[in-house]
């Protein structure tokens, strides 16, 4: 391999499958930093969250191998998948994770049911700089130019800064020419909620079967406060938005601490 | 049905399993409340997060039917079944959503993992007050005695206090006796991780394939720093640590706002 070995190694994973165009843009900007391994799931994982497969065995196949390298097709979930690499196909810590980049948004609570962040907090927790990458554009073939750029700026950054241990990066990228794109801005998570919209259908014996088709519902004014993701996406500004896997809510903490309940009263 | 549609509401769900003892004991608890609503699937749904079903349709069957009490089967996941209650099933909104009492521990960063989790974070994207339970022992027949106590009392805590919006809580209980639980102690999520150990087997065809054997891995001195659940298990307090929807890492977001990226240079 060279001097290839002193180069960053990066893992890049994603939630629509190993043939999206999204990953293979992604694969391309990580080779400009460093030695790149991909782990990806034949089809598209959307809305895997954080799901491990625990139920049935992981099958990983190495499908394509060159200097500086790596892809592997695994059977898993996207958290599967850096999982299995950290522990079993990767001969050194990776410097960086990175996931997506995903055909379509995952901002504000969006983030809850997204595998592409999955995989990133997955990075997160074993402390390792991870970043999640989304264009605001669910088409396959979609043009992913303005992402580019702003996965190229954004993974210099954090190669440079580094991240606080336990935070990943949730990028999103409006679906515009880079000549519109005002800016990459650095947010919070909007106070938003995919309502549900579910179908309901009658199967050919005459059974109820339901289709959940959800679309975000932004519960923050004139489409998202100040500062968050959703109001800076509206404004055509990419938004980075750090993300905590610790989810404990200390505000709501110093409250409840002041509950009495019985059975704490052995306490003391 | 009376004047029972003056009690509470209260879904009820978990990811053992419609049959599991643990769901049975927290309906039992759950219906001194009010009136209860369960949805869960038939097999054990552990390890699914916050995964949403979006590529199969969900079937939803109601199986049992008393005064103030409705008990729904589901093909879909934890987060799926709550989705579908709140917007098809339930004919107004619930008071409160009940997750569990899960079979095993969902402390520390188990929570990323969590169906169980998954469900009452749901429930609060949705600002309705929820909690997940999970006692600390696998064992299907395992005793619940000292978790139905801290349920009852954290339930009535919440139902007379409520949770800020978009909080839920996530409660851990001891594999003790009663009179060996020294309490229940508001907790900050301690920073630990699975560490994995994947089990390289060969099949029958001569492929290897894997399987995932987790044991967590806990970051902090002694058992978990001071405050956190990992240490209030330990000492067997029963923890409760309130978790937040909102994922931003606040104050990571002052440091990364520091960044100077190019691409940000249109901004102002």
């Amino acid at each position: 391999m060279g001097n290839t070995n002193n180069r960053p190694l990066i893992l890049v994973t994603n939630d629509d499958g190993i043939d999206a165009k999204g990953l293979k843009e992604l694969v391309s900007v990580a080779r400009e930093f460093g030695d790149v391994v991909v782990i990806s799931a034949r089809e598209a994982m959307s809305g895997m969250s954080h799901a491990i497969t625990i139920k049935v065995p992981l099958r990983v196949f190495l499908i394509e191998e060159e200097e500086g390298f790596k892809k592997y097709l695994t059977s898993g979930t996207p958290v599967d998948g850096v999982k299995l690499a950290f522990h079993s196909l990767l001969e050194r810590r990776p410097d960086l994770v990175l996931s997506g980049i995903n055909h379509g948004s995952n901002s504000s609570s969006s983030i809850l049911y997204s595998g592409t962040m999955g995989a990133a907090m997955e990075g997160a927790v074993n402390h390792i700089p991870s970043i999640g990458f989304s264009l605001l554009d669910y088409n396959p073939d979609a043009d992913f130019g303005t992402s580019v750029q702003v996965a190229r700026e954004v993974i210099r950054m954090v190669m440079e800064k580094g991240l606080p241990d336990g935070v990943c990066l949730n990028v999103n990228i409006p679906a515009v020419p880079l000549n519109e794109l005002k800016g990459i801005r650095m947010c919070s998570q909007a106070n938003g909620y995919w309502k549900e919209e579910f179908e309901k259908r009658t199967d050919p014996s005459g059974h109820e079967y339901y289709w959940l088709t959800g679309f975000f519902h932004n519960r923050e004014p004139e489409g998202g406060g100040m500062g968050t993701d959703e109001r800076a996406l509206e404004e055509h500004f990419a938004s980075v938005v750090p993300i905590d896997t610790d989810l404990t809510a200390y505000s709501a903490l110093d409250k409840i601490k002041t509950w009495e309940m019985k059975a704490m009263r052995n306490e003391g």
